[in-house]
């Protein structure tokens, strides 16, 4: 039985990928899940809507699953979490606000009657099987965000989700050092932490400095209306923005749909507070002159379908950017996206409006621990077992070196890819075999059914298109004679009145190649086929260097 | 004849646009064209491989052009040069190092022989038709780069190319200032001047300082193979890192197919010089310890074919990456190359080299002026008349800002889209009317073949898939029979195994359409093939939210 006297510790969420959380601690007949987020699709996932975790290992160990903990909810920590709890059942813990916009989720799927959610406090610990789990405060870019520190029989595991150290926060307090202290003075066995900004130097700035900034803009505004693009899940910063316009007795409307959803959840449960008739509605907007209004909106990553990004294209129906806006997008550009937000400064510059966004003021700050900030919860903690998690390799890398010039033994640190398991005893640490892993792409109603064939032709067809060929074949006399056709389409291959001679010459070359096979008497359908594509494809490729996908479609009548 | 006392200027290559420069001067009877770039492909631009601009203007007027000059050998401001010269026949003046490097492009267009090159010396003065262009000696990422100063029958008009101030330049002098002061002294008319770096503040550093980088980083780095990534055409660059290598008693190894041609012409012009027997071939690799190497590459970008990202993906026949390895990457990524360069540097960690970036070491200073060396030209200038170019709508509208905070009446500033035609006159400027232009796609061997249709059905076709759906029908009797298939062929759209149901039962919704067409004896073809494509998309939509492109064909025999 000495197999059971391990705690194994791996990740089904991709440690070594942005966006997508999920940790694992199993020990003898126990298993709790840490966070259970999504990935959006990398550029070649074509047409896939979402990335989630492969949940084959859990799915096989069900009976062993004790609680699903929730760090704080933003959708690569709780994303997946509707796809997780249609294969298996158990409980859910988090904070308040965490269950509130996890619920929302639950609802969508219709998974909410069926899941037990419990929420827990900062400070209180929770029992699941043999895990004690701690909820421990910390700051972060959503409001109610916590750490775990999880009791388990061979020690302490402390895992910091993401947080930062803010010590002038929005609301709540900062994050609880104290308490970080105390435990790594009693000893720590092994140390998750996050590595989003790990190659910052310095300390990430409080979250009041955007306040300042947003007080500033307001004051320097007095005529125009005022149009705040963040993220929906910023609790705190839309507090400021409303404390803002209070200030300045402007009204607040709030657009896009999950901008909506979150402040009706934030309010029902206390974490947004607004006076009453500072709200108003899309249908009140031509009450007020400009001077009155603040517009909060989502899109600031110019997400080409979100309320910002179709104002600035002048495609929203209630709001049109004129000279007399002013617009501040108060995020930075997550990577990869930064092109989709020049094209939405661009758009919103060419109606006239004024933008303020990155580089120019103070119109965001992060909500992940810098260096420095790192360096505090090392010194506090001195982990014996270290695991840099939430980074691609390069932040991993990073922070292992972090740690190590702040006197960590490099064998003691552990940079695992998703599967790998680290085995804990109370004597040592070490890798030791995998779990299935992997991820699954969603594309509609479809979870997993887009592999890589699929994906392969889909880039395919969007990089040259397609053509296909008819004819109407017979066999009756024991071999190939064409009796219609051939008829010839295409897509997305060339502009058909530009192609009109080029597709009337591929006609005749499928004639001559069909009236060949015929001469010849060929029987066999694969090698008609064959012969059909491969002609075809020649003739296109020497005549314009592209590659369509070619569909012979012989129909045998 | 009062509108032949008119100077139009107006550009065909996109001034909102980063990365397709050329302008146009016309003045009676003649036309010049400064630059002809070429612009890479935005994300929705499915197969496109380039982007340059369309000439129908020039073509119109080919009895007026006089001449096209070039300011320096960057892609966005001579790759369209074949694409233009397979059109009309102008004359080409540039530097030496320009020429010879647009001669290399024509030469594998087959245009070379036919084209007229002049080189032309940094101060020189061609005339052409009744203009006087005056090459102005300008510091940039490439040698030999220039402005142009180009007298016309209503003044100065001064075009800036891509162009720092650089006051400890590689090779070659400082930027003429000097000139620009006598310039600016006697009267400039119009000034346009490119607006890439106008966002940010200060000064561009000296590339003096990567120099400083690469000695320091040879120093510290004895026992490692060096292998340094960056743009083939940064000829100043690569000659100091030819310079540290010497002193090192390090070989040098150039791989990628433009690095080794930008080299050899750089070479044979003596803007790029090497002792004997310091560079190697690919051959003699293994004559060497990795502390006697060091490797000049393409791939800076992240460009998933280049040398480096082959070496980083395991994928590259000569050079393998291993923790003897030390890579710089010598170059900032361009907006939207941030995850290739992201997953390029996480690659090379995994395999366990040492990577240096951007913003780890001053590994990369930029070639384009902030915002002091802007105003510096505008104080040296100063301009009656001033259009910001080179950079997006955003760059162009700070730029504006920029000459207003100096002084300039913003009247008299004027940003124009591509195809809009500002006329000065010895009295006065405003914008008058528009020439053709736009873009044209180049695909394969295509130019302008493919346009938003073909791009919309990419698109589709890339996101869902398509359906193949065939039936050999008869019109013997009037209406449609069924009289083989259906049958249902897929692709891009589920992986098929995991489909089987899906297709079997979207098989028998197609023959069920085609009984019922049979029934009610259809013979509208159209109308049968609606029939079918419709009551497909909507089974297909209703069981997997996907919508997949349907092509119903229909054999007649």
């Amino acid at each position: 039985m000495a197999a059971k006297k391990k705690l194994k510790v791996f990740s089904l969420g991709g440690h070594g990928e942005v966006g997508k959380n999920m940790t694992v601690l199993e020990y003898g007949d126990d298993i709790i899940v840490l966070d259970c987020g999504v990935a959006f699709p990398q550029d070649e996932m074509l047409g896939i809507d979402l990335v989630i975790p492969d949940f084959t290992y859990l799915q096989e160990n069900r009976a062993k699953l004790r609680g699903l903990f929730l760090t704080h909810a933003h959708e690569d920590h709780i994303g997946s979490v509707p796809y997780f709890l249609r294969e298996v059942q158990l409980p859910l813990f988090g904070t308040k606000l965490t269950l509130g916009l996890v619920g929302n989720k639950l609802r969508e799927h219709g998974l909410l009657n069926k899941t037990q959610m419990t929420p827990v406090v900062q400070g209180a610990t929770v029992s699941a099987g043999c895990f004690k789990v701690e909820f421990l405060r910390v700051n972060h870019s959503i409001a109610d965000a916590v750490a775990f520190s999880i009791t388990t029989p061979v020690g302490v595991v402390i895992h910091t989700g993401d947080f930062k150290v803010d010590f002038t926060p929005i609301q709540g307090e900062i994050i609880d050092l104290q308490r970080l202290g105390e435990l790594g003075r009693k000893g720590v066995k092994l140390l998750l932490c996050e590595s989003t900004n790990v190659l910052y130097s310095g300390y990430s700035l409080s979250e009041r400095t955007v306040g300042s900034m947003f007080r500033r803009v307001f004051e320097e505004s007095p005529t125009q209306r005022l149009i705040v693009a963040m993220f929906s899940s910023h609790i705190d910063r839309i507090q400021q923005v409303i404390n803002s316009a209070v200030q300045h007795r402007r009204k607040v409307l709030f657009m896009g749909r999950s901008m909506v959803n979150a402040v009706k959840t934030a309010t029902e449960l206390g974490y947004l507070t607004a006076p009453t008739g500072i709200i108003i509605e899309v249908s009140e907007l031509k009450n007020y002159t400009p001077n009155q209004l603040t517009i909060i909106t989502t899109g600031s990553q110019g997400e080409p379908m979100a309320a910002l990004s179709r104002m600035a294209a002048g495609d929203h129906r209630q709001i049109t950017i004129s000279p007399s806006d002013k617009v501040i997008i108060s995020a930075s550009p997550i990577p990869g996206n930064e092109k989709l937000v020049s094209r939405v400064i661009n758009d919103l510059m060419e109606q006239g409006a004024d933008v303020i966004y990155e580089g120019l003021m103070d119109v965001h700050v992060s909500g992940h621990a810098m260096q420095e900030e790192l360096k505090l919860i090392h010194a506090l903690l001195k982990p014996e077992y270290f695991m840099p998690v939430h980074g691609e390799f390069r932040h991993l890398k990073h922070h292992k070196d972090l740690a190590i010039s702040m006197g960590m033994p490099k064998e003691n640190i552990f940079i695992t890819d998703i599967g790998e398991v680290l085995e804990i005893s109370t004597k040592d640490a070490k890798m030791n075999g995998t779990v299935p892993s992997g991820q699954l792409l969603v594309d509609g109603l479809g979870v997993g059914d887009v592999g890589n064939v699929v994906l392969r032709d889909r880039k395919h067809l969007s990089e040259d298109g397609l053509i296909i060929v008819a004819a109407g074949i017979s066999m009756a006399d024991g071999y190939c004679q064409v009796i219609s056709g051939p008829e010839i389409i295409s897509r997305g291959f060339v502009f058909v009145r530009e192609a009109d001679d080029l597709l009337a010459h591929a006609k005749t070359v499928v004639a001559d190649a069909l009236y060949d096979l015929e001469e010849k008497r060929t029987s066999d359908r694969q090698y008609i086929r064959n012969r059909v594509k491969d002609d075809l494809r020649e003739y296109i490729w020497q005549s314009t260097k592209r590659n369509p996908m070619i569909f012979p479609i012989l129909v045998e009548v």
